[in-house]
């Protein structure tokens, strides 16, 4: 019987494509047993990059696509024109069972466009939203929607609560994990037209650990496991965390190598630096997958090294191995 | 001619009152010579706080208020029914013209409820926004809105930009200040509903230099000196911000202390740290004006020390010595 868990990942996309993707897809089949890998790409890139380094070719596919779409390209256009681009070809994989997921560092815009289009809703998925892990003092916390649906309504909501609980227990680990909603103020009233509405919907929800409103303040210090929210509010809350931690970070660096003193004091304290900072670095827990769609896609930072793809391919494992779609459906009492 | 101008303090608002807000109006006295300071409050508490300090008697008055509105209180309740609680006390001498502004570390909900209902908005101002300054790697940017309107219209956007260019111009001194909307990606057709509605308002708006849409993840670099953004995603920028600054800053502390080695690299390096940290401090710029009233009111943070209270009284002057109210009226056109 082949137990072995399929995986195509994007060797085109991002910012260090192909060298990284293929690099980073390479090294996780050493620490996973049961993954198959399947890379897509233009032939000759693909080619050169696999040659440089050594691997069980009993394990590795390739698959090649002459196109590649662009990071600017009107993503549903994309999708639609561009038949043979990695992440057309890697989506048309999982949707006909030839992969258990699908993992790009490209285009958001066309990845999320075609989990919607090409892979697909689960039945009874109304938005299918985008979930990145956030570091933060206690571990990681699950950010969803950052970025899939905006305008979103309560009931899209009151599903990603389902969904985000059901990924954090089974793939995190984290035991009835709490679910809050983003709010500006902890007292039942605030909030704007859309969290009024879905407040009382999720405290009815009988399957999640609902603890009501987070403040954004209290989110780094991982105030919930489940941070609920719409995809313009949560993609704000994504790309303001990077930002302000990547700013303040090159600005303590700056501060290090200011002076003389400076420098000899950087000296002592690197290595424990290094390993405090290594803790809120969001390469290490992979890319977002999409949640509700009826294969798994997975988002990997445009900018990914190596160690994020690897990340983002063992995560991929996990996921297939609960069983996350049964899960998700089940869950949503579809 | 009195060129005096009068500032009215609560002093019982806030999670230090009313020691460190005494204290920090008192010494804005120092600095400012044009500077009247009204402190409001309880007779007791306040009485005994100013006993600890030698001032000039000439320069300040106490003006008695029997209640305090709390925290918890539904803030436009709290308005209606304790007229001799300090904030409703300080609101009323604004609108009378008894004082030039009004600072307060207490309720935002109240503070906001009391600047609309007893100040009042100038002619022509549909929604007053609340505009802190965010400390970024560039120096500051304005944020506004961060809390007093949600669910917010198009057109109250493009009142935000033009009420906060002109405050970034005239108070903080930022010429030709660049005006950003608050946005999801760069691209033309990206953002919420709000967003795209908003857009060409603001791209028509021939007074203000309008640069854009702005990602979350640019603001903490100073990507523009004007944040424009509804109340609920303003108010999660500025937590998250903050909330974002002072975990990592913990962590970088707890690590300093690690061991040994660390210890002796931070006294080395502690003297260039701080003064990296204080730049990023939001207390040093003061507290937040709310824009477009017929009175200045500045909601200051609810853990305001001395310095901060210091900074509002200040920045207070400077608005009313840049006569905003005049400022703000002809920039709306009305």
């Amino acid at each position: 019987m082949d137990t072995k868990i399929r995986v195509a990942v994007d060797a085109m996309g991002g910012d260090n494509a192909p060298g990284e993707i293929v690099k980073g897809a390479l090294q996780a089949l050493e620490s996973e047993k049961d993954l198959f890998l399947v890379l897509i790409g233009q032939e000759q890139p693909l080619k050169a990059e696999l040659q440089k380094y050594p691997y069980d070719a009993g394990r590795v596919e390739t698959v090649f696509a002459s196109e590649v779409i662009e990071m600017a390209e009107p993503p549903v256009n994309a999708i639609r024109k561009k038949k043979d681009s990695s992440i057309v070809v890697g989506m048309n994989l999982v949707k006909r069972g030839d992969a258990d997921a699908f993992i790009s560092a490209g285009s958001t815009g066309a990845v999320l466009a075609g989990g919607q289009l090409l892979v697909g809703r689960l039945k009874g998925v109304e938005r299918p939203p985008l979930a990145p892990l956030l570091p933060t003092a206690k571990g990681v916390s699950l950010l969803v929607d950052c970025g899939a649906n905006v305008d979103a309504r309560a009931s899209h909501l009151v599903q990603f609560a389902k969904m985000g609980s059901i990924y954090m227990e089974n793939v995190v680990g984290v035991r009835n994990p709490r679910v809050g909603i983003v709010n500006i103020g902890a007292e039942e009233e605030k909030g704007n037209a859309l969290v009024k509405e879905t407040m009382p919907l999720l405290k009815e929800c009988k399957d999640i650990n609902f603890i009501g409103s987070v403040e954004a303040r209290d989110i780094p210090y991982g105030a919930a496991d489940v941070i609920v929210c719409e995809a313009f509010v949560g993609n704000v809350i994504l790309k303001l965390y990077e930002g302000t931690s990547s700013m303040l970070l090159r600005e303590v660096k700056k501060t290090l190598m200011s002076s003389l003193r400076t420098k000899l004091g950087a000296v002592l304290i690197k290595p424990a630096l290094k390993r405090t900072l290594k803790s809120f670095d969001a390469s290490q827990h992979g890319g977002a997958p999409m949640l509700g769609l009826k294969g798994l896609v997975v988002k990997a930072h445009g900018s990914s090294n190596a160690q994020e793809v690897k990340n983002s391919v063992i995560q991929c494992v996990n996921f297939s191995k609960q069983d996350m779609k049964e899960k998700i459906s089940r869950g949503l009492n579809v």
